[in-house]
């Protein structure tokens, strides 16, 4: 079996992410090509990856180089067209979150994948991260019995950047941090959401120098699911204090929590008057090591072996459609239902 | 300084757990008499602390015997009634929670205990549990700045009783489980309810044998304050897995982190395949053993010294026009609003 | 029945937390006298507990006031003396530990005790520390089968009093501080010890201005029980970082962790460069504060019901036999075994 | 730079997890190589890992294959001869601890590498796993002061293969499971040891059917490092309940606790009279997973760089020199000075 050929699309933090683990973490693929609008930071990690073909623009990667798939981190609005592009080439596609702006932009990313016979996988992390995978386990098990209370959240310590503040460009928030969130208990409670309701707030904006409108910093979400099950998602960042991000279900005969504040398996005590100190997680390639290495291995596996991802088109929608209906939610300050078309 | 005449009206489990720390933890209180519709259960308790005096109604002990305060810890629906009673009587009144079923029956409770000069404290216990209290503390001293987001949970290890179940006798589980999420919330928060958005579910009822109408036992809420902070709240009750009370606040300079469920400081690991394994809490009278001892004693020296109880009418009339529009908000599927008369 | 009438011989910070709990906590006896060298702290305690009868000695005490019991809370070398001399005199006789300075001492006490019919309970509090109760139950039902390595470490924030830095005085650190741990051990492990081994440290003796000669701050103890079972204890003391106990039983069929470093259910981050932050126990009074209020209950029932107490004599010499030899084999760097006569 | 080329000796558990971090997440290795002395078993290995090249000696490996190194995991009394010889061919050598079975053999590998101007290390990965290296790496900042107090445990599920029951072919428990503790103690301490003492019982050899002379399955040892720090190491194998790791520096000025007998940041609870469960620490490969692929990865960075390795064999002949004074200390019923020439 020969190497899968990969092209990153977009040499920021994701896409660095992402090559390293390719290159030094998945034997059975190579990183061949890397696509930047800015020529230094794509010749950067070209460099750092080995990838000695490095370019501006996508078509002219298609043009020049040879590959078999792309992996796209890029900024959302970029998604659709990116992919589009590329499943149109014949090339499997990794797509980060959030996976488009609408549920129309999906829709045009998943035909386009079905029409080549491409895989199509969403950058949901999280269900490759040993403590997620096992806990969906055990509620498929029926370990804790029906999921009745489902809760996620997430927090991210620094502010995004701008264009992630506007809603027009990447739907704020709830998209590029709690999308996460909102996978993930579609994902454990094994139900598609049937109603939202958000509130939301910018407490650190003025302080921070955003002035885009409709900009928050906060947001709290009830859930309703096809199941019967409810739930909460809460988000803030920038939240300053670390990278958080854990899960907790009630289900019939149980209860599962996931994920730690603590970052490692240190406890430190100094003095009295402070307390005993345990590392926190910094930031999310930390917090999700080992998920995001397992992300791309899984990926070059489907690529190379023609299963269904493990995190599909499909699911990358549903999530883009909940996040719609909780911004649409406290906009209008009222409950939103998802519906079979929604 | 002469001791504190206490008289014990509800000799149920409250009942039970209030008569013993008066007892056994508040040297400046006795026991004087029990009061109980059901006279076997009265005789019980007050042979158990001491108290030779039993009744079956509030009136006869009025008439019978001398006191200083009572102790009510009867259904909800039986509050009004007993507190505006005794207060009248002018005798001091610590009132389980819920305080009453609407918010009316707050403002007669709350005019009852003014016009007769004696103290009304409400039964949020939490406020005395030392890690409640301290965590009270940090967020007043700004150790994580501003509440940004305030979140709370209760679960209840079995099925309250049957007059629990019905909206009129209780307002239901967001009342009898969940009013103490709602105080903590708020006093953590240190502002009020501006709305509250519910989700509720039945998912036990039927297997249970609860056919009350309107009967749900999962909740969550989304809040928002009006200081700008938002929230969530959720309750599940039976969650028969133990008894657990946790709370979470966001600043915006940290986090706080406050409860376990976790219940004591043993880990034991016997198998590979189980796990380690650590003590849940049980119940909510082994879960908040300190904070109802410290809120006996409290009131005690409420009602001996004169002074403001830390927990009063008012606080206990916000919980219950939280959750009434709570259970507004489910019942109707819409936020609700909480106005300055609501 | 009527109340145990309590004299507290020794107002420092033991009697005080004694007496304390006495009066607030243990309604079946009352503090009548209280006995100590200096006059304003006998008169400040008995102040503080309602004792209107202060002495400067313990035979003044038996003069002039009328007691059924005493709580001895000196240094040490005063116990014998103290204890003979009450148990002679026909009152019931709680003791600090440890027990006494050598094993000669513990069986003139035990004899006495003997003598007059009187209980002699030792102040090994952690016997009555819920957690602590909990284990020594798991390991009797055999839930981790046989105790095979059994471990305790105690670690004391500030230097003690001088005299106990005195080995004449004390016996040192291994007896003021590890006492606990040797009696914990033993009686965890159901088994005496037959033989111990000891490293000791001097480290901040001289920053502390501490010249006594065979002083130590810091201690490992290797030991060996009857039932085959191997053990360590640990000491250090003043650790700076706050009270630290805790225990670790390793079984043919399982594993205890008892104890926590941590002092309270909550966690604070604020800062990702500092980490999770929890309290820690600050004081031996505040970590065992249960055990010690559930200690003075314990004698009181035993006193007024003619029980025996939960911890004897004969414990509270094992413990000084096994902290005499420890001492022997660190000053002789050997292992000292411990016989039937020892 | 072109890729180093390993030839795997020993293909059983060990050799399985480093030739697998080789080939999956070293890119700079190419593992060609495997020997074993069970055909089956090189040959299953070697497809495993895509080295075509199989041999039942190492001899017969030296003369028919081209290789830059050996990874050796082999049992203790085979090490000597097989790294000076692959050392005096000129590669470079990785072998497992512990070490050699005397000091005699490690000098004699010290020395065969130091003649052949090749790499040595030996197979500590704890100093690889992150939380060890933080814990060290805070030490030596002085963020706890003065190592006072060095404790370590590990305890393995398992029985060990036979040969390691047996003192003559491995020194036993204490160097085949505890080599590991008196490394990192004497790493994290910063101090060589200047005395150790050892209780040592076999419990469940006679019921696994272990009729070995000398055999022991749990050890206490009480430690003397140069610096006047004081320690203590303990081992049980077989431990059934999972595989423990954990380490607890008392510094003049802190405490640090490193590892967690908790595997996995779930919480389950499911039953109140059964308790909160958390996965558990199953295996060594599992437990160390980070380190062992971090541990080849520095090994293959020094055999390609030149640079020293980060546990050498001097570091690896301390340890079996602490662990044969450990058991001459159990066995003569005395402490057991190390010397320089020890």
């Amino acid at each position: 079996m020969s190497r899968l050929r990969v092209a990153m699309v977009g040499a920021g933090r994701a896409g660095l992410v992402h090559a390293r683990n390719l290159t030094e973490h998945t034997p059975d693929a190579v990183v061949v090509a890397v696509v930047d609008g800015e020529p230094d930071r794509a010749k950067s990690l070209g460099g750092m990856v080995g990838a000695s073909s490095c370019h501006a623009t996508l078509d002219e990667a298609l043009e020049d180089t040879s590959f078999d798939a792309v992996v796209i981190s890029t900024p959302t609005f970029t998604h659709r067209d990116l992919a589009v592009r590329t499943a149109g080439a014949g090339k499997h596609v990794f797509c980060e979150k959030p996976m488009a702006l609408t549920v129309e932009e999906c829709d045009d990313m998943i035909q386009a994948a079905k029409r080549s016979g491409v895989a199509l996988q969403i950058g949901f992390m999280r269900r490759f991260q040993d403590e997620f995978v096992e806990a969906r386990r055990r509620i498929a098990a029926g370990d804790i019995g029906e999921p009745m209370v489902v809760k996620s959240l997430t927090r991210g310590p620094g502010l995004p950047p701008s264009w992630a503040w506007d809603l027009e460009k990447s739907n704020g928030m709830l998209a590029e941090v709690n999308s996460h969130d909102f996978d993930c208990v579609r994902w454990l409670a094994g139900s598609d959401f049937t109603r939202v309701y958000a509130e939301t707030a910018n407490r650190k904006g003025a302080s921070r120098g955003v002035e885009t409108a409709n900009f928050y910093d906060n947001a709290v979400v009830a859930l309703r699911f096809a199941s019967g099950a409810v739930g909460t998602i809460d988000g803030t960042c920038p939240a300053d204090y670390g990278y958080d991000a854990r899960v907790e279900v009630v289900g019939s005969e149980g209860l599962l929590i996931v994920g730690d504040v603590r970052g490692q398996p240190i406890v430190e005590a100094r003095n009295r008057d402070v307390g005993a100190i345990t590392p926190l997680h910094r930031t999310w390639p930390e917090r999700f090591e080992q998920g995001y290495r397992d992300e791309m291995r899984s990926f070059v596996d489907v690529a190379l072996g023609g299963d269904r991802p493990a995190v599909t088109g499909e699911d990358g929608r549903h999530a883009v459609s909940a996040v719609m209906a909780a911004n649409r939610s406290w906009m209008e300050e009222r409950p939103v239902a998802l519906g079979d078309g929604s």
